[in-house]
């Protein structure tokens, strides 16, 4: 059975490896062209999925490329020595993504809308970044040895600009002509455990349509002329999804019951939408957002880890516990 | 068949209108003890409950006593006019509530915590309620005839304070001595629609256990020794409930095919519990909530409105225009 | 004497309502080539002066065009409908700044920093301003007819983007190609009075170095290509301009007493600096800022007002009550 | 000369030092039954100023008792290490002035509005403090040996509330009994360099009428029956001390000039009292404040500092490490 289908359709789930789930557990074999590793961390597991060939890509719904998800429920706890690990795991995960000469001029783009504590986390990201540029021509060579020109930009968001948010990014590129752009996003994810602590970074930037908002144009090597990684975090649930994720758990739990099946067999997907519909109306789908009660502290906490990745990423030569201290 | 059991005993719903729909739902006939009256307004309509009788005490889970509700599904939209008019609705019906003599002196009290934006209603109202107590002694008696004294209060949440709401606001009345209390606070709610724009009046005060943070001991008569006029305005719906509603509207969906039933009536409400838990997981049922994603200002043009009602009703000389003058 | 050389060195004042007079005052005589004229309202006084020729502009400080002065005590107070006054003041004199088609299309930009309450004001106005680009192409035609694509974007400040403004400003430019640029931006003021109630417009855009903050590229036709209209609003007052102003009217009040002034005669303005430098110190000039407590309302009430002021000007087929209406 | 004079009537000064210090120059020797002894760590210097006899607490203004300063100009850097050494050193002093036994019941007042930022910082550190009293009586004994029951309030200012602030903590006083309340403020200083960095604790509590707000009633063991240590940290200065500064700083550098001194001898304190009424209006004295640019960060900072110091007085078995990870 196919409830998924109406999911998929209806609501982009972001996360490479809850793709690969999904589409291993309806299929029920392992998708050729798609390869995983993992590696575990005290406070971190990394899941590193690589989608190499066409058909993976296709079934996946994803461009080719790597993507790399950090599952850190530490996060949710207010540890800081725990956190400064996951900032170490962070750090070194996306430097295996980057491929920059020393002196390099990256810009570090946070998607998403101050104003909406869920959708903030980009903006928040860069006002914790460590930003350079403008600092770079004046720093003494010994210094300039280990860093890079780094910049930020929080563009906005399409309902409140008027602007497709890739065509500011673009405007800004032109001018600053980085040799990376590093693009931070709030993600909706189909996963209550997720929120605020998996972070997933992708070298293929962001595609067309996805994210929680209005960001249609796709934010990638394509559009930008450079290349982009896209760093992400699910920080919301889009109602529905728990909608669906409910239908699905108890044709599970009844799949003994032949009689039931063979009821559902009968419904197709179409006939599952009324019920969320009604559920939710007056709002459509992806406008009730299901969200835990700190969500405040846990945005705040993610940011500074993601921040102070890659900060220490782009800036071979700060530690951990220098970033601190640099940061404004 | 029960699945609203569990609802019930797991998340308190605080509208009297929303008990009273699902009692008659399941038992398919009135509520004896329990009289409703309905009045119509261009922008709102407004429900009274009167439950008169012990055993609709009992039945509907809430005291005698009078619950008006007031819908108004304008509030989600930016239309200044139509806010107004339901302030006017609101300090109309409040004023039915209320019965003191002219110079009374009066605590408004916002529960709730104003660092979470669905949990911030009630302090929102206490900052936009036109205080007088502090100046009341000084005012000619000119002004004085139409105004009360009025006093206002956000005594905070159990988790930031460590001590009892009920505690800290009795603390207070004991000092300022109010001959009434009127106690703001955000609900929970069943239902998406209502959220912002659905305000209940109740002269009975808050129960113990409600609301949607730890709020235990109860805001009423009996604790506080002078009369509390309880006005609630649901902001969320706990996650779990878009799991119950959905298997809800699935078992109604498939009513005629008698399998489905029979399958049903075999699974008790315990069933359905680890479904729901294993989506929320690792979150509590009540720690996951469903918001629309405008909810900042939702929040903020309700709380606008119940300050207006509260004032105009609180003052009887003060029209809705002068009321957004006077106020700081 | 001239104390005021080491402000005017020091701070740029902004408004050329204060340059003309402390120009006059300290020659005596008018400005040749500033011509200016008065406008009175009910709620506002609209001073206008053009600067026509190369010695008012040198002697200025300031580029030719024209400069708008609307004065608006009644911003401080909280009077909704004299509020709705100073909109249409203001919408009206922006139009006489404003030659464009019909269908043209605007750019909104508000400069400054959206987490410092003083300088948000650019932000502010951005999130309150009607924004059509993204509509327009698929609004009716008979709603078109009165309405102009707006975009809006809010660039940050260079502290914490790396980039200078101007350039961000600019990449967008190039993308969006509006006819007209609209900056709003918070300035600094020598005088209690102005904050949060003067709004300057000038058709000369915004000079290299002006601002509160580091914006250092100037914003005007010649760096974007397009005109820019500007708009600013006294948000501060430098701490050292209170200091300057002290010193100032001490000089004033003895100016009867020969002794005196001939000692000051003797004291030249760098001997003012150490005593300004002492008070303030660690900080440096331009770090300790004036507000009046109450300034995040008063921010609030001005981007109300200056976002309504641009949206009837912009979309002439809307009425200020309308506005509200649209308003997201 | 007295131009002090002035500003001691108008705006009430709240360190001891800063009130020592003007006495000492005013008269140019010790002040009698003033105490006064210094400690110096890397961080920080603590002053410790004792007022122990009647002529001394005449001539300070200040009640008898002890009043600790700690400065620590670091806290104006982003340094996480040296700020840990500053809440040790806070932790230290704070438990020299409390005399309780080891399961004693405490209260913390945050004093201000938070709402406005340099107000805010009571009621930032009462949302950081690590609070126990609603846990305390089910926490296992061995953890109760070394932690105090701890509960925290945020009383709201006059302007809102229409009550005074030391009424609402009497009633919550009398409910929750403690033996200690700590009452926590934002000051006026006269100094830039003490913004956010200096920490006053005072075993006398707030004395009638002082603080940035309008407290006017005394918060000290008379009026809640019970012991009252104070923590305030000067958040602004008025503006009209800036102007008082000026001219006194003006004053002693023409101190050579006889002329200039006899001049001043003839104007009186009133005499300076228009010029800065001119300055300032249409605000009056305490209504315009001086703020560094990075006020929100200061504050922020301070805050965090003062509740880890607090929590390590009274939680004496809590390090600085695990108060960290404790806190919500």
């Amino acid at each position: 059975m196919d409830i998924n289908f109406y999911k998929a359709n209806d609501i982009n789930l972001d996360l490479a490896v809850e793709a690969r789930e999904i589409i291993r557990g309806q299929t029920g074999q392992e998708i050729p062209g798609c390869i995983m590793d993992k590696e575990s961390y005290d406070q971190a597991t990394v899941t590193i999925v690589r989608i190499v060939e066409e058909y993976a890509e296709q079934i996946m719904g994803k461009p080719r490329g790597n993507y790399i998800t950090i599952e850190a429920p530490v996060i949710r706890e207010n540890n800081r020595q725990a956190h400064q690990e996951v900032v170490e795991v962070l750090g070194k995960q996306l430097a295996t993504l980057i491929h920059l000469p020393e002196h390099a001029n990256v810009l570090v783009v946070g998607l998403g809308n101050w104003n909406a504590t869920p959708d903030a986390l980009g903006p928040k990201v860069v006002g914790m970044t460590l930003v350079t540029r403008h600092m770079y021509n004046y720093a003494p060579e010994e210094i300039k040895g280990g860093m890079r020109s780094v910049s930020a930009l929080s563009p906005g968001v399409l309902g409140l600009t008027g602007i497709e948010t890739a065509e500011i990014i673009k405007g800004v590129v032109d001018k600053v002509k980085p040799e990376l752009v590093i693009a931070v996003d709030a993600l909706a994810s189909r996963s209550a455990e997720r929120i605020g602590t998996t972070i997933q970074l992708a070298d293929t930037g962001i595609a067309p349509g996805s994210g929680i908002g209005n960001k249609r144009a796709g934010i990638n090597q394509e559009s930008m002329g450079v290349p982009v990684i896209a760093i992400g975090v699910p920080t919301v649930i889009p109602a529905a999804v728990i909608a669906g994720e409910t239908l699905d758990r108890l044709v599970e739990q009844t799949k003994n019951e032949p009689q039931m099946q063979s009821i559902y067999q009968k419904m197709n997907s179409e006939a599952f939408q009324p019920i969320v519909n009604a559920i939710l109306q007056p709002y459509t789908s992806g406008q009730l957002m299901v969200t835990p009660k700190e969500i405040d502290t846990l945005i705040e906490n993610t940011a500074k880890i993601i921040a102070g990745g890659i900060s220490i990423a782009l800036h071979p030569s700060i530690t951990v516990e220098e970033y601190t201290n640099y940061l404004h």
